[in-house]
């Protein structure tokens, strides 16, 4: 920790300070610099208290505290330097090959479903994606078939062989997601919902965690931190736009989180350009750019009628448009010499 | 429902266009503009199916679609022109006399919790606050005593006789938690929980559900729907700060939204300025302008020593400083015309 | 500045990065942690290069480079502990009296202006506002009427003493509005228009700088910095809302700003909430809160018909509310303790 | 204009709003709908007052105004449906050629110009960027060389070859800096200085115009309007990164408004990685992710040695690593089906 002290700061003021660092743990360095003296808190800050607490008890004292370490372990490339990978049904994300999962933003009945799965998985996808539990804004909107929907997905997967990926929405779902889904699905609104996260950790299956609306990228790997503190090493990070002030998009895909999760991270990198545009018509062009910049695997909403879509019909594409985004996807795929 | 039609719109989708709102149950009724032409789709837009689809469907047709209904039903002033009050041991939540609910941001010990407790009743509090179990963005981070916290609360209560608001995490805890407080509060990171408003929701205690980080009004009072419509009325919003890109502050206290959710909704307003600034040197000032504004009441971090404390000490105020505080507060309660 | 090592550093590059903070000026000062060194870079920031560009010199080395002054100078309290006051025409901004400055967003006519000067005059306010030259978000809207908004401005303060601010949009303008205002206006748009800072700096008149909309409070502080540097020191703050994803309000009024300021700095803090919420119906409540927060003059719209207003009709109050909100505020003045 | 109506609105308001409409030009057309009954105000928007004003002049009645029309109109697709290209010094802005426009942040001396633009050219870059006059956040940072800048950037150019870009600051250098430069940049700070824009425009050189920290894509499309509207055809918009909560990346790109550019505009869009994350090491995953999406230019930062900049040393890149960056990206570049 860095505390800095306000200019004019009393000896007797700067003794106190020392004294209660000292009692925190830490090793106290001074420095006198020309306009300001700073003190280097030494001690591990993980283990140790915040010194924060300082600006509190000596407000005419201290004028800043700043932590010089990172607050993440188990997530970060110090503690893995290798990219992590990620088994599912004999697909690897994370690998050379970047995994499609594709499928609609709700299960709504077999036959939309098995449309959809067949589609997807002839034009490439791997995985298929599809909401059974469903959050919605308004208690008023469609809120997903539940377990009916749970077997519908299993069914599409043993049909067609895609493994499945859906969203956990409650901890005493976690055990009944757990049995018919490959990967977990951690919703944008959950993202900071910490006993879900442990709920889900605790299942076994890998776990695909959504960037929340206004998420930092520091607090989302401290989030993940929870995945992997938790026994779980197979964690997945999706970045699927944070809320600004621009209304042409529903949210603003951040796609510099690639590069900056890649860097601190070793868990794949996912990107919805579905949630992430809130537009179908921008779908394609997200896609080419998250190829680009390194994505591990793409999550795109599909729909076998968009506009008769339960939920947002707006962002999903149809299965033609599906299978004409992959043929496009494909120069940008070799030119990122992934497959 | 309003649709904008492109200019220069075929015949034909415009026919296709008009097909399709008739069969999603809406009656359309056309305008033709000086530059562009609008449809009226005249039907209930909480029954029916929304018809932002038709921008899927007909890309090259619909420049828009805006719904002309609010979303929420329940918490609006139009179900319910009065002021709503909660009662809560006696105490009146959303009357004429502003309530104070003041403790620390965790509970950490008796001595600490009954310290506080009886400090901040003889300075005017009715309400106890204090986190038994705590959402920390790190796992490494106190995540609160959890049952025996509880304890500790219930124990405070019989001593002084004030009410206990403590925060609800996990649906597993509901019925725990709901033994021991007398106000249920839903953090910011669960406001769109919807799982957990339904568990706090049917435990019949009052509930305080804080605003989201980056929440829109809108989806707030859409949260706080999904606790009336699942049969608790006793309702109160609490605004928290939200995200911005300043940095001085924590969180930007958005003091608009008491006006507004007064405007918009018969539920109290409570603010909480600890966390709507995080920094214990603007909570006197923060809570002059909220209830300046019309606040129900104030939710205010307190602790026997801030620089102790295990959670949040920036944000923390002294007993010292909340008994000055409530005397200071006192010409602003007159003004207003609030006890 | 502090350095903070990355982990694992070799000596070789530690070597190096100490070579280069001396070549740049500093002193460097080692102090070895328990998970990270990190070296206080000792010298007069504000005089010294930054040292960021280390973070691009030896990426493989250093972590982070964070500043340990404040980059403000004239304008903070350290070099004027106590309140600045700004005389205008025998009223003072800063003082024990809060200001009212009030008047139409846009000059329109002679009938309109002296109206409104005449109706504010008889409410309490001492200084009219009105805009004379407009920047308008599109080319097609009203553009102002210029030099003769200037003529008529002054024509009303002859009539009613009222002293007058104005907008200054265009640095050719400088000397001609100054000629004509007793207060120059620096809108949001051109808050960082650092050339028109100057130029109005330069007419020694004094300056009202808006807070830019998406502005950092400490960029604020260094804007106003610019119009001190350049020999004027009759500065103040005013803060208009900042940009959010909030769309009930067309702006989010940060309250907060008013301590913040006071504590940073000398300068008096004005607070507008006609344009810090753009609703008629809000702005009696953000006066309140604004008089209880410590501001210390309040920039108000009133048209004597907002609804045929030329421009941001939806913002502006009639003369009749302004009268009453004159009255509503007298309690809460009287709490602060001013007049 | 569309025209939503309160519930339960008194016959008397009714007729009173529908005369006020007709008043200001509109023909009014009424549909009574199941929750709410909504007015079409049928009138060129452009040429009409808005009726926003309705809300303030009837706040019992009218509950929300929304326009129809798109408010730009010469930037705008429907205006010109063809792609616009611009010609600079034989280089095409907007045609299949990606256009690099390379160079450091400020113009510092004749060798660091001069072995920057030999570099770049020889590298790939078409165009010279380099800031002569510099808007710096302090007045006491290094405000670029001005006139002996541009001088500089004639002299790199009679040497290389190569255009030139520079930025205009103030109203008052648009004649000296148009004599130089080949394009005038319009920077972030004045995105909205319209009486800059205006200069600019009157100059008839190419203008490239930055989005606004907080800029809507809506009002920079507005502002492009400035220029057009002023006689100058020959405008590009440059997408650079907005304000957003994520301090990782100094601005959050939005690479969206790549295809969002190119759906509502026909002027060419260019992205600037630089500022875009404000870190260099960001900047080659940037470009990518750009040229993937339908970049027609980028402007990057390069600096012969980023360590000793002026300006923004943490973004600029090397010449070397600008060299391989023109490498890496032609895989993309004929992905993308661009030269």
């Amino acid at each position: 920790m860095i505390i800095v002290f306000k200019p004019n700061i009393s000896r007797k003021d700067e003794t106190a300070v020392l004294k209660e660092i000292k009692r925190l743990g830490y090793r106290p360095h001074i420095m006198r610099g020309v306009a300001r003296t700073v003190v280097g808190a030494i001690g591990d800050e993980l283990t140790h208290q915040s010194l924060e607490n300082l600006l509190t008890l000596f407000p005419q004292a201290v004028e800043s505290v700043m932590p010089v370490q990172k607050r993440f372990k188990l997530v970060s490339r110090e503690a893995h330097p290798a990219n992590s990978t990620i088994e599912v049904r004999g697909h690897l994300i994370g690998g050379r090959r970047i995994q499609i999962m594709a499928g609609p933003c709700s299960v709504e009945s077999e036959t939309q479903l098995l449309a959809t799965a067949e589609a997807v998985r002839a034009a490439g996808a791997a995985i298929l994606r599809g909401g059974a539990f469903k959050p919605r804004t308004s208690p008023y909107e469609f809120q997903g078939l539940g377990h009916r929907g749970l077997k519908l997905l299993a069914k599409a997967r043993k049909e067609t062989g895609l493994a499945i990926i859906t969203e956990l929405l409650s901890e005493d779902h976690a055990e009944l997601v757990a049995e018919y889904t490959d990967i977990i699905q951690i919703g944008t609104r959950n993202a900071q919902n910490f006993q879900l996260l442990i709920a889900a950790a605790k299942t076994g299956k890998p776990v695909l965690l959504k960037r929340g609306l206004s998420m930092r990228i520091e607090e989302w790997l401290l989030a993940g931190e929870y995945v992997l503190a938790n026994g779980n090493p197979n964690l997945m990070f999706c970045e699927r736009g944070i809320r600004t002030f621009e209304t042409y998009t529903r949210n603003t895909l951040d796609l510099a989180a690639i590069p900056i999760v890649k860097q601190e991270s070793h868990c794949p990198i996912v990107i919805d350009p579905s949630q992430g545009s809130g537009r179908a018509d921008l779908v394609t062009a997200m896609c080419k750019g998250a190829v680009a910049m390194g994505a591990d695997a793409l999550l795109i909403e599909v729909h076998p009628n968009p506009a008769e879509a339960l939920s947002d019909g707006a962002q999903q594409i149809s299965l033609d448009a599906f299978a004409r985004l992959m043929t496009d996807l494909k120069p940008f795929l070799e030119a990122a010499g992934r497959a």
